[in-house]
């Protein structure tokens, strides 16, 4: 009933997924090819690992997010704690920002998993579009607020899955996606990040439940920098004191009227 | 080895701390009464309960806290979890903020837990304020950087202690400990609410442990209401894209003159 | 854009929802009055204070579930952070547990919100269950996998609001879904808890939305009680040891099988 | 005010610690050497990624331990939140798991941050030892209870810095800190994992703030490999009943007992 296939260890040994840690892992994998045989239990290839490692990469830091205010207003609260300010960061890493990958992922596996090998994926694409136009909801992974016209993390995460032979049908429906959301729509919406990340998680054979996970542990990595700068220069005490004032300003004001009557 | 006193149930039975749920406390106590039972085992008297409602409802809601901003700032991100956003904001409740209410029990229960009834309280208050004074650390439960020259809580909170025969020891000697930090640094130094807190969690007999966790449980629901606010009135994400751009504006000037030179 | 109505202070004031802390809610209200309050804005009538005390009350303690287990192994590794123990705890109060009552009052809300005075609840409850039956999905508030025949919470909820004056149509419709249940699917299936729970929340008027935060904000109050048992009586150590070595005997037994070759 | 020096962004650029991330981070740097920029602010030399490398990978995956456990309970409560599952999993881990590196660091920073050149390494873990002795508290970084005679990745880890040129100061001060407990308690005190990992902390220069974020980060991604194998075969159920039957057998006795006097 209790069982775990990841790990065991006995008095002399330490084994994870197979292979033994000291003598098998440690100073011959790096830490996402691990994460990668924690994940799946299976090795990357290193053109695998290479694509893995910029994915990881490009979910580490994206500045002052809600995420990262939310870990450092809790540091000042509890510095005694940095994993709990991380943990607090973590746990609005949902369906609006980082969750996101994960409806990409769906969404490509939705047409891609299991289908034959001379799948049409123009009409693959043309279905996507069409759904998501028919339901009202935006095609995920397609244009970006900010970034424009494109966003640049996405031509240089699919050069290197192409120098690494892992540009197949995942990234070609995903660009097929952003062509014909365009066409649809008469705006440029080029693939973002997210949609990116969604397609090369589908390139790397990660199942689509692990996929919001990638954006959960390299945000883990990018809010403990966040964590040891808010040590060194504090910002919550500010948008703390800025923010209750400016809250309850219309109360306040309100209150000076009626004792003023 | 796995053993709990709290509760236990069967097909047709729910007990809790040796009472029968639904006829012997549903419709019968109050929920801060239930919670005394919880954390002690103890019904409150009625008197206890009074102080008990007091001192919790003291606790629930301050403003737009740091503690406030991270669960409204989670919620932006996982509308889909608002218990994860709560649990966000009860993360930082650490040294800084709420738990400053359990220095005050420690440092009156160091004094009081255990001492003879003719214990000489202003000697005891002497005490306290001179190792504070040593340590260069200040005493707490004394002044506040806002609320001036009195917090307002704490003359109510006392008030309604003394009205509960719950006005003893405990009370008189953060009474003391005020007057002689005052006499000592030769500054306005009244008791402020978490003082009264602490004095008040040891005339009712809690376990100074338990102390934090008043807190914890009264800023849960302070909480829940500030994330139905924000569900209804979301101030997250201008927060968030004012900090944003206020944090990096510097690194993006850098960068223009780099291009200028 | 930042702009909260739940409260503002002064250097000699504290109001919440329009009330004088100090003068107009310490002493007078009582906890969960005044959560009603923070929650919604308004004061609760004595008689949905009293229904609303015994709702909350249902919620705070259901023995060692996952989310008691999860804080007290939280502790065990960060007892410094009993804040974060109780954070951990609340994580888990999602679609599985706590979040059940939000499926209820959604499910009661869209037949009565609205609803014409001469709404046929019989024929709203056939609605729902046969919508459910369609859809595959259990119907939620009836039926409990442990209290048999009956969830004894139900009956005591439902007089106590009966006492109230509040024993309304979200309560009728809530046992005709019961009903209709049993007599559809052939199988006892009695209002539990949770449908109790869902349709008080209704008769008090409360948001759907705020449903969900009922539960956490209980379920606050019985992770503390859980954190301070544990400090002194714990049973994380022992469980997790348990699993830890249960969880990996197969690969141990399977490395010295491999060894004995 | 609010400013952080980690990362800028503009409608075609996107740069973290001064290097533009698609064109001089992403397929040139690893997810270890990159995260060693986000916090430091310092790219790693090839050697120092190495070490780094090993080291986080070490903190990674430690089996059953209670802080996957509150994961995968939290998960089965919430499978809707794999992000506040792994929250949870973090929140525990403070003083006493993870967080005990952060002691082995502070330990040798002590001594060695600011040291001359000719200290006397063999007296400084003299007075260490003694210190810990003469207070009365186990010195950190030393011994194991499972893992005997030797921690198995101690040697593998220290191989390894010695390999990259990183057998420094740090390094040598642990291990003479374990000869020296040894020699004061006559037991058997390796330096553990615990004790290696601060020690090449120090010899990266890391600073000792950011030593326990580094298991933070590092078990993010154990956690999310525990959540996906609890997805897929879960044991939280089987934890939760086993404990809730258990926890409260005695209680469920003393009830039969008082019903058959």
């Amino acid at each position: 009933m209790v069982r775990s296939d990841i790990a065991w260890s006995s008095a002399d040994r330490i084994v994870v997924r197979g292979l033994d840690l000291p003598s098998e892992v440690l100073g011959h994998m790096d830490l996402a090819a691990f994460s990668f045989l924690q994940l799946t239990g299976r090795c990357p290839t290193e053109e695998q690992a290479r694509v893995y490692n910029a994915l990881l990469i490009t979910l580490v830091e994206h500045g002052i997010t809600p995420s990262a205010l939310a870990a450092r207003l809790t540091y000042a609260g509890a510095p005694e704690s940095p994993q709990a300010a991380v943990a607090a960061g973590l746990c609005g890493l949902g369906s609006v920002f980082v969750g996101s990958t994960e409806g990409v992922a769906v969404m490509l596996a939705g047409e891609l998993d299991g289908a034959a090998d001379d799948l049409d994926l123009g009409a693959a694409a043309g279905r996507i579009v069409a759904a998501h136009w028919a339901a009202g909801t935006p095609v995920p992974g397609v244009g970006h607020p900010f970034h424009k016209p494109i966003d640049p993390r996405t031509p240089r995460l699919f050069e290197i899955a192409r120098e690494c032979g892992l540009h197949g049908r995942y990234v070609a429906l995903m660009e097929l996606v952003g062509a014909e959301a365009e066409r649809v729509s008469g705006r440029r919406l080029p693939v973002n990040a997210t949609g990116a990340i969604g397609a090369l998680s589908g390139e790397l054979g990660l199942p689509v439940k692990a996929v919001r996970g990638l954006g959960v542990m390299a945000r883990a990595i990018g809010l403990v920098g966040h964590i040891l700068e808010e040590s060194e220069r504090p910002m919550a005490g500010g948008i703390w004191r800025r923010a209750d004032l400016e809250a309850s300003a219309h109360l306040a004001e309100q209150e000076q009227d009626r004792e003023k009557r």
